[in-house]
């Protein structure tokens, strides 16, 4: 029986623990493109962030296939979760790129691009920490996530722009467009997390 | 109370409205395909096409956050929504590269499978049109769409096969490889939503 | 009035008998990839696999929109069947790009890979067979196929490492990167597939 009881709380707080961790990653990635001291111990770093992240994912989710009735819809978990989820995988894909590459400089687009990371993943933790209590200024923090990921477009576009006006060598050249790429996607998956939350605020307005 | 009230027409209309918009978008970039003409003025006007689209799908989307009955399952509207959504991504991403890239010309292929998303724009809006009424034919517009992205799959994939051949510049290949690949992508997209169309029908027979 | 008799057997059936298409195809790509032989008319073959994969999807999700009483949860139902189409895709695609970019020989890890495929696909089968039946084991073979996940991201990285060092022609490098890609990608959506599993076993649990 035991399982049939919701204990709502436990989901917010699990979703506000995923968003700090992501923070921490998002925050490790930003230092390591800002200066790429110690690259191989900082992305092994952000592997154990990784992992602790998919282990969040894997509780919530366990939680959601147990329990009865949950706090807001069904889909809803699951898509927040597995959206938090996705920009942590892209925040350590941009670290594995570094390695895998041997990238040891970018353009300040790069960590430019990590920062707004970093600001998406302070407007989740924001959010997810007052969307158990009051849902106030959630949807704020909805549009400002909207706002960064375009801001972010614009700035991998530019950079990308740059890089095949400029770069002559191919390879070098395949290594900061992928980059690039990669930390464009985690603000993406941001934004998904962010239109999961302003579904649920609404839902429940 | 208000918002208990289906009016389930709307989002039919909304639906056509996003489709019809679309349509916009491909054709504008299979014109620009075609002819390389004025390519930046045409994408700043394909991105007023996108953002438009974007506006259209948040309104279904909050639409259907504050509606209890709707005229369909819930989760078609949203993966409905979500894949017209795509489709003009795509299309839009295709424009940008451009720009992006600086491309000034191509080979044909790059306006056939314009031409393809034209036409699978054109079916999306002949069935959502009817959608809110009979469902007679929506099946063989999702036949011809599915059709349709299937023949964008040779064509795309004949192009890279031809540019690995011919093209020695690794540079130029990188670009055009990927001016191809958006272009596919989108007509997978429009896949996606027929996919959703045939499953609303057949829930329905 | 038939179609509302839930007759749920069927739908592990269609199950079971997808996974062992999608092992057919794994296995034949395997083949290829150790030895390169008669790649087109294999490539031909595993076409039609995907193909068969492609019916047998479908058939699933007619049957799904047409049965009103399901065996497990409709999502559920919905993302198994899409993540397993995903896997034969992408084993498709693998064989695909060495007709489409003449790909005449590869490094092991290309067909290491593709055996981390075939037996995450074993296991799918194996896990899709007892599922109607009962769910012992049902959790240990998903813990194995997120376990050929993760084996298959280290292989995948590890090539590519030694490829941007190795190779100097950025043609030859962007057509074996892309093979790696598109093996780990079908790999991640053999997870996919498996975490739905999961949820399916832990929710009747």
């Amino acid at each position: 029986m035991v399982r049939l009881i919701p204990k709502d709380i436990k989901f917010f707080d699990m979703f506000a623990e995923m968003a700090s961790n992501l923070g921490d990653g998002a925050r490790l990635l930003k230092q390591t493109l800002e200066d790429f001291q110690d690259v191989d111990a900082r992305v092994q770093q952000l592997k154990d962030i990784e992992h602790r992240g998919d282990d969040m994912t894997h509780n919530i989710l366990t939680k959601l296939n147990q329990t009865f009735i949950t706090p807001f819809d069904r889909e809803d978990i699951y898509r927040l979760a597995s959206s938090l989820d996705d920009v942590l995988d892209f925040v350590y894909a941009a670290g594995v790129r570094l390695v895998m590459y041997k990238i040891t400089s970018a353009p300040p687009a790069a960590s430019i691009l990590a920062g707004i990371i970093v600001k998406q993943s302070d407007q989740l933790t924001d959010a997810l920490a007052r969307l158990g209590k009051k849902h106030d200024n959630v949807l704020e923090n909805c549009v400002e996530i909207n706002r960064l990921e375009n801001e972010a477009d614009g700035v991998a576009r530019a950079a990308i722009a740059v890089l095949f006006e400029k770069e002559k060598d191919p390879i070098s050249l395949i290594k900061l467009k992928e980059l690039y790429e990669v930390l464009e996607t985690a603000t993406d998956k941001a934004e998904d997390a962010a239109n999961v939350l302003e579904g649920v605020v609404l839902k429940s307005a």
